[in-house]
């Protein structure tokens, strides 16, 4: 198997639908391209896109895309709850198979780059392929949004890394990046108390002086009646699933909590999970090279 | 990606370089047709060969590597340390993806068909393709070898599953199968006493009461001063890799002996992996689709 990259676009129409087929519809039947998912939220007013491709092959698709999103997505009339800066509002590159990650920062940079000049729209650079550390977090890029941004990309530390120093109106900015793919990992706690859930929660999160690659928050499961440490894994080479999973363990020990499951929500990549049964066999010396698919696929 | 299929044809020549080569190439630069790996042992006077494809062209170029195999060995003439029926002595086939193991019982029974009325060979189906209970076992139906196979073949009972009720005195017998992959996992001990290796390999194999589809010894890493309990595991999806690490484990306890480390040798199937992740996670309601590198290459 050749090169392939995964992109994760997001654009601000969750509503009506022949608009969102039309723009999702540039992304079927291409060679090399292959469309996995979509999912409209129409409170966010927002669709978020799951495509894998070779690397060619999927930035000529992402700029298909873009160009019909242009034209059929006015932000002067947008309105929804998800925080938005643009009609493209984000497009990460996550390397998946035979790709480094500065293999999608050069993507990411070439994306960037012809989505500026073709669509004149000021773009952003974020995560990985952010040119400053305070690029890097998407929530402090898109701060502001689309409303701010005229404001906002005025001040020198905010000049986009491609395109005009001024908001397209109907199109507004865009944010293109790369990183790598999340985890969505959830660990369900025998109790009911919400209150467990989310102290556990509040320590084993980054900003919580936990782990630096933990986004996390307690939640109710209503029809189970009990409680989980929901939480997303923003970098699970360095901030490992049984790594999580250990420590929310630990903490439960605390409350008398036993752990009574977990769950892993959409994709995720293979790596994460042999990862995890290496820690668990202590297996020595194992190299990725080892897993029959891969030697398939390869 | 499609249907594939793994094969590990083993022949008997381990010395001569030039026919090994000729047999060989019979796999390279086939569409739809993936040769991973070979080795020889010159002891043994045999090659292993490791090699992936698509179900129709994998049999074809067994076929193809079947006729050179049949030109080029004499059985007449042949002597190793590793017990041999023929020439080509035997041919699994593996599921390893969008695959079931009754396509490849089906693939088995084609391939061994077609090699008995190609080359006139008397075929036996061995492990899960096997007819009866007592041909499963590759032992078992290999016994006595080539030069017994002259007295054996008249019994009823080996009758062979295709081709003639007689050896063919230059190619011998094959023995044809379908099998799930093995897995070659041994767990390191903090001792360098090998009677405790002996006794937990002893008490966790199948034929000492232990697991299913686990064959287990003990042996001395010389140069690390420690022993391990070297296993196969025969059935990954039966008896999981994690069931045997910490039945090891547990038996290690009784000597106060505890486990500094284990490893994986050669190919595993992602699944024996995946699978043990999820056992030490907890996981729910895991599916193998949620692997992104599944959606990337199914």
């Amino acid at each position: 198997m050749s090169k392939i990259v995964e992109c994760i676009p997001n654009f601000s129409e969750g509503r009506n639908k022949e608009v969102i087929e039309k723009i999702v519809d540039t992304l079927r039947g291409k060679e090399g391209v292959k469309l996995l998912d979509y999912s409209s939220d129409s409170d966010h007013n927002r669709t978020v896109v799951t495509v894998i491709g070779e690397p060619k092959a999927l930035q000529n698709a992402i700029i298909d895309m873009a160009s019909r999103v242009y034209e059929f997505i006015d932000m002067t009339k947008h309105e929804g709850g998800h925080p938005r800066m643009g009609a493209l509002d984000v497009v990460p590159f996550v390397p998946v198979s035979e790709v480094t990650m500065e293999e999608c920062i050069a993507i990411a940079n070439k994306v960037g780059e012809e989505i500026a000049n073709r669509f004149n729209i000021p773009v952003y650079l974020y995560e990985d392929a952010a040119g400053s550390s305070d690029r890097q977090n998407l929530a402090n890029v898109r701060k502001g949004q689309y409303e701010g941004f005229f404001e906002k990309i005025k001040k020198a530390e905010w000049k986009p890394d491609f395109g005009p120093a001024e908001v397209n109106v109907k199109g507004g900015c865009a944010a293109v990046g790369a990183r790598v793919p999340l985890v969505a990992f959830n660990v369900n706690l025998a109790t009911d108390k919400i209150e467990i859930a989310d102290s556990i929660a509040k320590i084993v999160r980054h900003i919580g002086g936990g782990l630096r690659y933990v986004k996390a928050m307690g939640v109710k499961l209503e029809d189970r009646n009990i409680v989980q440490v929901s939480m997303n894994l923003v970098n699970y080479e360095k901030t490992a699933v049984y790594r999580a999973f250990e420590m929310v363990k630990m903490e439960a020990k605390r409350y008398g909590v036993s752990v009574v499951g977990s769950e892993i929500i959409g994709l995720v990549p293979m790596a994460a999970l042999i990862n995890t049964a290496e820690y668990y066999l202590q297996v020595e010396n194992f190299s990725m090279a080892q897993i029959l698919e891969k030697r398939v696929w390869e």
